[in-house]
C-alpha cells in the first residue's frame, strides 16, 4: 500500500551515500518504514528506488526530505505529492532477527549483515543486535566461515604472483613481539613469496607497522606494493590503508563496549584479513599466558582448532604454534627500540637478544616447511644459515631500499631518544618476574608509539642473577617532563620483582 | 594502577552532563578505560571523580579533555599533568554482560541498569545489548518485576489523595478506540478517583490525547492536575510531560529498529507507568486480532498472565478484559470525529455509536466492581444508569470546564474539516470486510491526528446489508488536495469489501 507525503528540498547533500530520503522517524514508524528500507518513490513523471533514513529534524510531519543528490538531477517541486512504497526491508535486518532468535544463518544471510554493515546500511544499533546474537546461540563452524568469507569479499581483495603466497601472524599481546621483521627477511631471502601487511600499535606500545617505519616507509600504495612483490618476493608494509575486511572495524567497535570480543570472532578477523590478500600459506604464532590474550592453554588449543577449520575451509595450508609467554621478547619496547633489536638479530651482532632470534627462527623454519621449501626437520637449520651468512639481512636491505629508507642503517647507529634514565639493581639477587603490563604502561608514558624513539630497555629477564648496581632497565623519552611521569608511576608499581640473595647463597648458585 | 596524560581545557561544556572527561578512543582502550567508566584524577592539589568518554577529535593522544564545567570551577593549566585512576566500571555494564551470559539479575543489577540509561551513562549500544540480553534467555517473572519496578523507580512518581487510584488502560492498534472518555467520566461520576493520563498518537490516527485536546487542553502542570483531582476527582490529560517511566522512551528507541518489542516487554512499560501514577485498581482493555499488536487469543492470554502477575507483585487489583477485535470501536476516525463519537455517547444522542457505548459500559463496570463501588454483576446497570441519567454527562462537563474547554459544546456543533467526500455503495451487498489498517492510513493521510479536523467517518459496520446508493463513508481534510491523495490511494485499495447481492437474495435475506 503506497504512502503519501510533501517533497521538501533539503540545502545539503546525503555525503556521498546512495540515493537516500529522510522522514520524520516518527511518522515512518507509523507507516511501518525503518531505517534502511528500500522504497519506490514516485512523482510528477519520475520513479526512483531510494532508502529511508530517519531523522528528527530535518523534515515535518507529512513530509519527505531529498537531499541535493536527488534533486539536482530530477526536477522536485517544493511541497509536490510524493507517493511511497516499501520494495524491501534490508534483508539483513531479517537475518539478524532470525539470528537473534537462535537460528542459523546461510551464507546469503551472513552475506548481507556483513555487506550493509560495510556499506553504513546498518547502524551501531543493529550491528550490536548482531553481536548480541552470538549469545543467543553460539556460531556454527559454517557461520564463522560464512563470516570470515563475507568480510573478506566485502572489502579490498589483493592477488599477487606466484601459487605460494605466505603469512606470518602474531595474536597480540606481548610486548616487543618483533619476529615479523626477522621472519620475513629469513624466509624471503629463500624464495617464499611473502606480502606481509602489519598493523599499527592500539593497545601496545609499538606494532610491527611503527617499528618498521623507523627504517622505511609502510604507507605504500598498492600498485607499487605489487611492483616491489615481484621485484624482491617480500615486503613489510602497514595494512591500515588498503581497507582488507572493514567490517571488521565497526564489528570491533561495539564489542568494545562491553569488553567483549569472543576468541572465535578473533579468528574470524584475522582470517578474514588473509583470504583478502589472498594467502596461501600461514603460520600463526599463538602466545598464551596470564598477561596476554588468550590466558591459557586450554582456550589456546580452542583458538587453534578454528584458525585450523577456517584454514581448511579456505584451502589455506596453516600450522598454529602455541608458546606460554612469561615476559617480553627482545629487550627493546618503542618502535626505535624494537627496530635496533631486530637489525641486531639480522646483522648477527654480538649482543643480539638471543631469545628474539631463538622464536623467529623457528617460526621461520616452520613456515619454511610448510611452503616446501624445506624438507621436514630441516627448516631450522635453512633458518639459520640465512642469518648466519648475512642472506637474510641482505633481504632485509632490498626491503628497505624498495620502501624507500636506508639500506646501510647499522643497529648502532639508530637515534635514540634524548632524554635517559636507568635504573640499577638495588641489591644482589635473582628476577622473579617482569611485569609486562606495566612495560607497556610506562612505555606509553614515555611517548611510544607516537614519539618512535620513546620506549624502554630492558637488560634482564626472568630468573636471571643480577649483582648489585648492575642495570636493569633504561627508560628513553624526547623530554625530561615524561621521564618525570614515569618514574612517578614507578614509584607506585616496579618492573622487577627481585628477590634478595645473600653473598653465601650468591657463591652457592 | 594510575596513568597520565596532559590537561587539555575544552572550549565547551558537557552539555548539563555531570563531571566528564574525555578521552582519545584508541589511547583510552589500550588503558583499558571505556565509556561510562568512574575515573579519579589527580593534578596539583586537585581531586576529583568523574565519569570517562571517548572522543574522536577533541584531544590529541597523550590528552585529557577537560569541559568547561571542570575547569571553571577548578584551576586546571595547559598540558598540566593529570594522573588517572579507574575506580570502577559501571555496575550496569557488567550486569547486562551477565545477562548477556545467561544469567539472572538481581534488583540492584537491573535497577542499575534502567537508571544508567535514564541518566545517559549508558548510550544506544549498551542498551541494545540489554535488549538483546532478553533472547538469550527470556526475563523471568523477578526481572519483569524488577523491571517495572526500575523503570517506575527512576522517573517521576505521582500521588493522589484517597486509597483507591482507579485507572484503565487500552492496549493499542484499535481504530477509534475512545473509550477511555467514556468510561472516565463514568466511573468518576460513581465516586472513583481516576487520574487519567493518555498517550498522543503515534501510529494511529489519533491518541485518547489527541481527541481530548479537541475538548480542553490536555497539557495540564501537575500542580493544577493534583487540585483538578482533589476537586472532581478526575482528570483526562496527556501523560507525556510528566516523565513516567522515561527510561522506556529509550529502550523502544532500540527495539524499533529491529522491529521488536515482545510482548512481556510491553506489559512492563504499562505497568510502569501506573506504578509511577500510584494506581491501585486497574481495568486492562486487551483487544486480540489479525490487524491488532496482539494477534491471537493465546498470545493474549500469555498477556493477560504477565499483567496480572505483576500487578500483585505490586499490590494492585486489575482486570484484564480479551476482546476479539475486527473492525473499528465507534463510527469516526480522527480527533474531531471520535470526540464526536464520545460526546454522542455521553449525551445519549439518538445517533449515538452503540458499539462504543457497550465497550465502554463493559469497562466501567468491571472497574466499577473492582474498585468495590458496585457490588459483582451491579457494575453494569450502574454504568448504564450513569450515562442515562446525564450524571456522566455532567461529570465530563467539570472535566472540560476543569481543563479550560467549553463545557456546553454539544455533539452536532463541533466544528469538522471543510473539504469532504463521500462513498457510496455501488451495488446492492453485504459488507464481508473493513480494512482497518486502510483506515488508519487514509485518515493520515488526510491530515490526523496533526490536522484535528480530519479523518474518516465511518457508515457501515462488519455484516451489515447495504443497498445501492448508501454512504459507506465520508473524507474529511482541511484542503482538497488532502482529498486528492486519500482518494489516489483509496484507487489502489478499498477500505469496504461488498459481496453483491441479487435483488432476490437480498429479499430472501
Amino acid at each position: 500500500m503506497p504512502f503519501f507525503l510533501r517533497a521538501r528540498k533539503l540545502d545539503f547533500s546525503s555525503g556521498g551515500q546512495p540515493w537516500v530520503v529522510v522522514l520524520q522517524e516518527d511518522e515512518a514508524r507509523s507507516f511501518g518504514i525503518v531505517m534502511g528500507d528500500l522504497l519506490e518513490i514516485r512523482w510528477k513523471n519520475n520513479r526512483a528506488t531510494v532508502i529511508a533514513y530517519y531523522t528528527r529534524s530535518k523534515v515535518r510531519p507529512g513530509q519527505i526530505g531529498f537531499f541535493k543528490e536527488i534533486w539536482k538531477y530530477r526536477k522536485v517541486r517544493h511541497d509536490e505529492p510524493v507517493s511511497l512504497r516499501v520494495l524491501s526491508r534490508p534483508p539483513s535486518i531479517e537475518a539478524i532477527r532470525k539470528k537473534l532468535l537462535g537460528e542459523e544463518l546461510s551464507y546469503q544471510e551472513m552475506r548481507s549483515i556483513i555487506s550493509d554493515i560495510v556499506h553504513h546500511k546498518l547502524g551501531k544499533v543493529e550491528t550490536t543486535y548482531f553481536v548480541a546474537s552470538s549469545f543467543v546461540k553460539e556460531f556454527s563452524d559454517n557461520e564463522l566461515y560464512f563470516m570470515t568469507k563475507a568480510m573478506a569479499e566485502t572489502g579490498e581483495t589483493l592477488k599477487f604472483p606466484g601459487k605460494v603466497i605466505a603469512d606470518k601472524h602474531s595474536v597480540g599481546g606481548v610486548a616487543g613481539n618483533r619476529t615479523t621483521m626477522v621472519v620475513v627477511p629469513i624466509v624471503a631471502s629463500l624464495g617464499v613469496v611473502i606480502p606481509k601487511t602489519s598493523s599499527r600499535a592500539i593497545t601496545s606500545p609499538a606494532g610491527t607497522a611503527d617499528t618498521m617505519e623507523v627504517l622505511a616507509n609502510v604507507s605504500i600504495p598498492l600498485d607499487q606494493v605489487q611492483q616491489i612483490i615481484k621485484k624482491i618476493n617480500c615486503c613489510l608494509i602497514w595494512g591500515g590503508s588498503f581497507r582488507l575486511a572493514p567490517a571488521d572495524d565497526y564489528i570491533i567497535r561495539v564489542q568494545h563496549s562491553l569488553r567483549l570480543e569472543p576468541l572465535d570472532k578473533m579468528v574470524v578477523s584475522i582470517m578474514a584479513k588473509k583470504i583478502a590478500m589472498g594467502v596461501t600459506h600461514l603460520v600463526v604464532d599463538l602466545p598464551y599466558g596470564t598477561n596476554v590474550k588468550v590466558p591459557t592453554r586450554e582456550r589456546a588449543i580452542s583458538v587453534k582448532t578454528h584458525f585450523e577449520y577456517l584454514a581448511k575451509r579456505f584451502g589455506i595450508k596453516i600450522e598454529v604454534v602455541l608458546t606460554e609467554t612469561s615476559e617480553p621478547v627482545g629487550r627493546g619496547i618503542g618502535p626505535a627500540l624494537e627496530a635496533r633489536d631486530v637489525l641486531r638479530v639480522l646483522q648477527q651482532k654480538d649482543y643480539r637478544p638471543s631469545d628474539l632470534q631463538k622464536k623467529s627462527v623457528r617460526l621461520a623454519a616452520k613456515l619454511l616447511e610448510l611452503a616446501g621449501k624445506a624438507k621436514p626437520g630441516k627448516g631450522h637449520m635453512m633458518a639459520v644459515e640465512a642469518l648466519s651468512s648475512g642472506k637474510a639481512w641482505k633481504k632485509m636491505q632490498e626491503i628497505i631500499t624498495a620502501q624507500g629508507g636506508n639500506p646501510d642503517v647499522d643497529s648502532e647507529d639508530l637515534t635514540m631518544a634524548a632524554m635517559r634514565s636507568r635504573c640499577y639493581a638495588p641489591y644482589n639477587g635473582k628476577v622473579l618476574e617482569v611485569d609486562d603490563e606495566m612495560i607497556d604502561q610506562v612505555a606509553r608514558i614515555l611517548g611510544a608509539p607516537h614519539e618512535k624513539l620513546a620506549g624502554i630497555y630492558i637488560n634482564k629477564h626472568v630468573n636471571q642473577r643480577i649483582r648489585k648496581g648492575e642495570r636493569l632497565y633504561t627508560l628513553y623519552a624526547q623530554s625530561q617532563d615524561r621521564i618525570d611521569l614515569a618514574l612517578e608511576a614507578l614509584r607506585k608499581r616496579r618492573i622487577f620483582k627481585i628477590v634478595r640473595v645473600t653473598a653465601k647463597e650468591s657463591i652457592a648458585g
